[in-house]
């Protein structure tokens, strides 16, 4: 981009100084000596990109030739393909994977529907069904715009699990609408991942379609964000050295991840949970227009603690929060039990940063990348779906997902836990791996597993 | 399996009184002494199976290890997968293809959902949608039974036109429900290829979902056979030097395919077709139940013509058959004009058999491939969906199929033009971008091509 002596620093300069950060630089052999380089800029604001280019154009000496856009550039096109797992050479192989040979595979499957889980895609395919109405932090941003996500999520899918997941993008946002699509198009998948739905839709969805379809459908927003949360949680109270039965735990937001992770948590024997939203803490003697606050609370806050969040927070030994950021203060913290427990998962922002907590919380958990303990579902669905389609199993039943939990809580060993350190890395390989066996094993346990030998 | 000098003459022989044909031997280096041999072995009628088993189990000195069929297995787990076109390497990646970098390419998405085309796997996927209410030669087998046929169809869709294809065997056949059901899983894809699904749903299905989607919509089974089938026909009457708007049509059959061949003809500037069915020749002086029979008989048989297939018959230049096995005679076809041609396209047992009409019939075409002249959708889905997706256009027009039956017929060449060879082979990999290329065209000179240029 220059040649002049010195160009290459005031060029980083000017990039710097405008927000950027030459994260690398590219220079091909042919172009060595005419100066041309390719630069990656790291960018955090994405209103600072027009900000770098004004800027670079600005310099005397450099001449900007193209500018793109990574992030947009991997998405050209889309991130998945759907492949023929063989390769048809001739007419032999055509005439066995298609007509006519095809036909006796149909009436095998047409005779014996169950073969239809060894004999099609539904034994290896999961359709991940969004209607966009909660995309991550975005909100309803409605079912085209969502595919990225969806596209990204059935790609971990089958990186981490083997799994191959189809994107489902529903054109419609009605509860009864969303669950007779679900139905229709459920002959080709073993499983259904819902995500990125809203609740309270969600709930009702979610049930219905365990209740009507005989495999499993799981809601990742809720089960997923619960089971990993439980995997740290598990480890985190091993390092503090308390009993997890006897913590009292604050759960922040009771939406749908926050009753998923109450619900994970009375399955592990926490009986002390109280749960705070808008109106402070839940508790049954009072009555809720929302009708799902009127069941949370009956199953919960045994001592009817009433008021804030900063007041029943008042000697809890772990907060749980899937709320909004910066929900919760320093001084609430401040008051917590000793060697405090803190997950602090509001997306994109917690409820509270490890900055601010520091010096009151022994274990801090956040859903970010960017701190130690990300609590990142990725660390559970790939390997309770390889799971449950190994063994064929018509639901995910709260053993499971409690099997699960425990699985990845054990891929961090007891050399490595450490406050920094209470769950795997979400490129730890293994991790999959190991919840898919304990799936496995809860699943033939429960009996539930309709699949009886691998040659089945 | 036999050790004993003579012993595979013998065993070979078994096999063959049993039905069988060894096609192939193989004999794995460390066995060789020890007389162990996988056979490959062809059947036609799936009953000879067992008789073989029996037969060679029958034979002193030959133990049977294992026994399989090759087609099933080809079939284990399904035939498709779903792959990341980008493996995600680490968190970088991670942030790039899913949260938090995803969200910007989902607004970019919100604010201009155009770019759902670009930026999404909407770009290359198609569905293959089906009720399983008319599969293949088999009926109404349902959804389940029919997913080997659309695996099979979407291996063919990326095999030979790189189109990402998936199967979506839905679970009703009400049409308003298959209608609202398409419509509603639209978002992810850009087109929807309709297979499979009985006459006359298939009608108003297709014609509302051309209607009401934005995406191409596209019944095979009609469409497909139609460009095929003209491919054909337009070398044949090249061959024997008719003009194709001259000659005399009888198309036997008026179904799905049936109209769809019809109409595509008149397109062609066909004007005498006679379309006959069980009530014989259809023709608008009388009035049928059918309401499509009707409309039908509105637009075809100016003459007029009356009378059972082997009466209207006479005189006829091209008989096209969609019905059923067995319905034309050689006495019919003696009393065809000159140079007749017959397409007898019935599945899996054309119309008339090419031994059968011998001696009358200048060219002769089915359905099947083993018969010169193959009429195989193959040659027209891959490329044809390969063109709209190219150009984003939003319906597939008339022109296009035109186009497309042209291209067919042009791929091959005056020298290969023969009696047996006027159509291309399903294996000839140069079809579908020819097709593709026709389509581009046709689409760029309608005006109904939503892409402008190769970096929209």
């Amino acid at each position: 981009m220059t040649r002049e002596k010195g160009g290459f620093g005031r060029l980083a300069a000017a990039i710097g100084e405008a927000g950027g950060e030459v994260s690398q630089v590219e220079t091909s052999r042919a172009h060595e000596c005419t100066g041309l380089y390719e630069l990656t800029i790291d960018v955090t604001r994405a209103e600072d990109v027009d900000r770098i280019e004004t800027a670079v154009r600005a310099l005397a000496g450099v001449r900007m030739l193209e500018v793109y856009d990574e992030t947009f550039r991997m998405h050209l096109g889309g991130k998945l393909e759907t492949l023929p797992k063989i390769v048809v050479r001739d007419r032999d192989d055509l005439a066995k994977v298609y007509t006519p040979g095809v036909a006796r595979v149909c009436m095998a499957i047409h005779e014996e529907p169950e073969r239809a889980h060894s004999l099609t895609i539904k034994r290896n395919t999961v359709a991940v069904v969004s209607d966009g109405s909660a995309v991550l932090g975005l909100g309803n941003i409605g079912p085209l715009a969502a595919m990225p996500v969806m596209e990204g999520k059935a790609m971990l899918f089958k990186q981490l699990g083997g799994v191959d997941a189809f994107p489902i993008c529903l054109d419609t946002q009605d509860t009864e609408e969303i669950i007779k699509a679900v139905k229709q198009l459920a002959p080709a998948f073993g499983g259904i991942n819902l995500e990125d739905i809203s609740a309270p839709r969600c709930f009702e969805i979610e049930r219905r379609l365990v209740e009507e379809l005989d495999i499993p459908v799981f809601h990742d927003d809720q089960h997923g964000t619960a089971v990993v949360m439980l995997a740290g949680i598990l480890n985190a109270v091993k390092l503090v050295g308390k009993e997890l039965s006897a913590c009292k735990v604050i759960v922040s937001g009771v939406g749908a991840a926050g009753t998923a992770c109450t619900n994970i948590l009375l399955s592990a024997g926490v009986t002390r949970i109280i749960g705070v939203d808008r109106q402070g803490a839940l508790v049954r003697s009072r009555s809720y227009a929302n009708e799902a606050w009127n069941l949370y609370a009956s199953r919960t806050n045994p001592e009817l603690e009433e008021g804030t969040l900063s007041e029943v927070i008042a000697g809890a030994d772990i907060f749980v929060g899937v709320s909004a950021p910066g929900l919760l203060k320093r001084e609430d913290v401040s008051r917590m039990a000793k060697d405090a427990i803190v997950f602090a998962m509001a997306n994109p922002n917690p409820e509270i940063t490890p900055e601010e907590a520091d010096g009151y919380v022994r274990v801090m958990a956040t859903g970010r990348s960017d701190y130690p303990n990300q609590i990142n579902n990725v660390l559970c669905f790939p390997g309770l779906f390889r799971g449950v389609l190994d063994c064929r199993a018509e639901r995910v039943t709260e053993g499971m997902k409690l099997a699960a939990a425990r699985a990845i809580a054990a891929s961090v060993s007891d050399e490595e836990l450490s406050e920094t350190c209470i769950i795997p890395s979400a490129f730890n390989a293994s991790v999959a791996e190991k919840v898919r066996q304990a799936v496995l094993y809860a699943a033939y346990e429960e009996g539930i597993a309709r699949r009886r030998s691998q040659v089945d």
